[in-house]
């Protein structure tokens, strides 16, 4: 059976201007690959209400799972749990559970539960809190898209809190040849070995090392059987 | 007149499944926010043709730019450029002018332009190449998509030969003014602020040292001036 797949969209002006290098895709790419959920499509669009609803539209149809990234802190930028709910035509409000958590956060470090913070409460009717060891404010998880925080120590505790409770497959293995060849050298036997192993994925990621070309060929699958043949079968072609 | 606006496209299983973490993304980014051409969507997918079809066409109706990455190596995982030709329904095979500049870099360095390597020289009828200084086999722009290479190295200097001739707007400004107190303390104020500067971009990106919180306000435009108002409206109205 087929692992379940998923795509990750990251909402966020502050990456699409350079300003800051996105952290969270890696993370979860590496977190879905153990798991065994094929992350298939990665998204990024910036604080835009219409963009934003059409990419978790098209993506919460696509795939068994979608994640996202920002957009769901107390300030106007944050329009994220917005969009999320009128992309399910759902309504959203304050909610109790979420403010009852909110206001043993603020009560214990002496801070006002002001109306900004209160919008950190505001979730889509029928939502599952996502639980945030980091800094208390909830993400959610709505239908098949998972909601999460943009700062990645948050980030990385939801997807903590959430990758547990997802259905997953058989982890994706990978062997990594190295090949002290230009891969176009090695490209026929890689076509040959791709053919002959449909069910594997073999890529090739070339590198230069003081002038001489050489390659890194990666056999991802999930029978480890299977990428150790295929694996042999190229070092015995190569005479490595 | 508002800026150009561009997407990028990145192809590569690769990112996808964790092992590398894209690179290409940031700094194109940030090179076109130099250019004053607005970065307004990026989308990963993985080594398969119907996606990267189908994510060329979206892209290419949607954006005044269009960048690829990644793909156009000599071996089986490589087959942007067939994609881009299917993409715009246009003929693709081995073109002169690519061929005699790779048998001409081929012969220099005493390897063969064996067949998979040949396979650098197709290119859709109507392209024009993007020089490529670091190893030869050339990039393309076909109708708005410009075709780059994914290995960093070699993408940054075909972006720094398309920039030149792509037509820029004004280049993105931007302050950011540091302060020592949540984002939820301060939300009420940048939500006015954004509403009376609503030709400006104004983001808040919380962050927390030794246990205290702060946040970065970032007010981005093309004009210095209103960019200059609004940053001295909110350091007075916070009294910073």
């Amino acid at each position: 059976m087929a692992n379940p797949t998923a795509a990750m969209l990251v909402i966020g002006d502050e990456i699409l201007s350079g300003r800051t290098r996105d952290a969270n895709m890696h993370f979860l790419a590496q977190e879905l690959t153990k798991h065994g959920i094929d992350l298939k499509e990665v998204r990024i669009v910036s604080d835009d209400a219409p963009a934003i609803e059409a990419a978790v539209k098209a993506l919460s149809d696509a795939y068994d799972n979608v994640f996202t990234s920002g957009g769901i802190g107390p300030t106007h930028d944050d329009i994220t749990a917005d969009c999320i709910a009128r992309a399910f035509d759902t309504p959203i409000d304050v909610r109790d559970d979420a403010r009852a958590l909110l206001q043993a956060h603020y009560d214990k470090s002496g801070l006002e539960l002001n109306a900004a913070r209160l919008r950190m409460a505001r979730i889509p009717d029928g939502a599952t809190l996502i639980e945030n060891p980091v800094s208390t404010a909830p993400g959610f998880t709505l239908a098949n898209v998972h909601v999460m925080a943009g700062v990645p120590s948050v980030f990385q505790a939801m997807v903590a809190s959430v990758l547990p409770t997802l259905t997953g497959g058989r982890p994706l293995l990978s062997q990594t040849l190295r090949v002290d060849r230009g891969e176009g050298d090695i490209a026929a036997n890689l076509a040959a070995l791709a053919e002959d192993f449909s069910d594997l994925s073999i890529g090739c990621y070339p590198f230069q090392i003081n002038g001489a070309f050489g390659a890194n060929v990666v056999v991802r699958g999930t029978d480890g059987g299977r990428i150790d043949a295929a694996t042999t079968r190229l070092a015995k072609e190569l005479e490595l």
